[in-house]
């Protein structure tokens, strides 16, 4: 039976991260806001009664509901064997997801820095200012920490010798970081050839090569997390 | 053997949703950087190698670290019983603790909203313009959620019949909110009895009482997540 996951309809944003994950592992899901549109989405949020989520993404299967991107993809880990076994090692891919979840928080940051709910039109010159030391100093810390994650083992994974969730997350934080600052990527990227290489054995992964070239993946845009605004970028 | 947990010494900060589970299940540990002081955790930090956290806190037993608030109660929840034990329940109980998380990150933004490193003193007019829709429509709608969250199922606890780490987390919660909020807190607590009823019953909980009198439990201050600046509060 194939899952309904629930997000919106017209941008990659939190979403992706799951889609992801399932695209790779061939896992079947309907992905009910593009069928049905973000109207369906907010209809169903507000039905659920017991235990409906905050926001989307959430995936539903016969009465489960799960929200919140680390705990979907710790689900699907253990369910579909997306993930290493042993405790440890399934404590620290949690660990790097919601590390990825954090970093993905502050990018949002950059461009709502004094408010989630106005457009980033309003707050021009607090994203410029909240930019610039993102660029500087938190994005490089970030991309250390995952470089030191991805070449601390053996292997060219993320953990064990084949692909987890927390690999095709690294992929997408690759991905959203090069739409919204292509130049600072560009000078980045050469210190961290761990985190490119993952990013890279990721886009290699059939199921990936095949969601990507099909129209069930939405291209980056202006109302998604990573947004390309080129005043926020540099190098 | 008692664990390790490393965090700042000096605030309570996002250490004390781990210090409150460990407090109130009378888990024994040791709270190493208020013995040795923050310079032996930086020391720390910088020591390990494979899988060292990207900040604290962080718990440490036997060769074993973990870091992340969620992950950390998580491990604790299925270690030592402070967690319900089906699959689903387990989940929502994440579910909740991440959306805690995602809370206490929009909290830290309001008084850090373009400067992570930077002091409040160069952000003043930016956080009081982030202020305002945290308080006005961000901080009711999480309180609502978090309403129907513990008022979804019988009983008076979060989940179960029994406290689970959700509940000292939803105490610390509002402790912080109080604290940084009172005005706004002392507007929006009627409509969320739920919320308090589960906050009350952690402050009577023998080992967090014990705990919240001894000297081990460092008042919230100005250096934390949750700040009292009175300019950022309003009813």
């Amino acid at each position: 039976m194939a899952y309904d996951l629930w997000y919106w309809p017209t941008i990659p944003g939190r979403g992706e991260f799951v889609r992801l994950a399932l695209e790779a592992a061939g896992i079947d899901y309907r992905d009910r806001a593009r069928e049905e549109g973000a109207a369906a989405l907010v209809a169903d949020l507000e039905e659920r009664t017991a235990r409906a989520p905050f926001a989307p993404p959430y995936l539903a299967l016969e009465g489960l509901v799960i929200a919140q991107v680390a705990n979907i993809l710790m689900f699907l880990g253990e369910r579909h064997g997306l993930g290493p076994s042993s405790m440890a090692d399934r404590l620290w891919l949690n660990e790097v997801q919601l590390t990825i979840s954090d970093l993905v928080a502050e990018v949002h940051n950059v461009h709502h820095p004094v408010g989630v709910g106005a457009y980033y039109d309003e707050q021009k010159p607090e994203a410029a200012r909240a930019a610039a030391p993102f660029r500087e100093e938190r994005l490089p810390k970030f991309l250390h920490w995952f470089e030191k994650a991805v070449t601390c083992h053996p292997g060219d994974w993320l953990i064990d010798g084949r692909w987890t969730y927390g690999d095709t997350s690294l992929f997408q934080l690759v991905e959203g970081l090069r739409y919204m600052f292509p130049k600072r990527m560009a000078t980045l990227e050469p210190d961290y050839p761990g985190v490119i290489r993952v990013h890279d054995m990721v886009a290699g992964l059939p199921g990936v090569r095949a969601y990507r070239n099909s129209d069930r993946a939405i291209p980056f845009n202006e109302d998604g997390i990573f947004r390309h605004y080129p005043e926020l970028d540099a190098a």
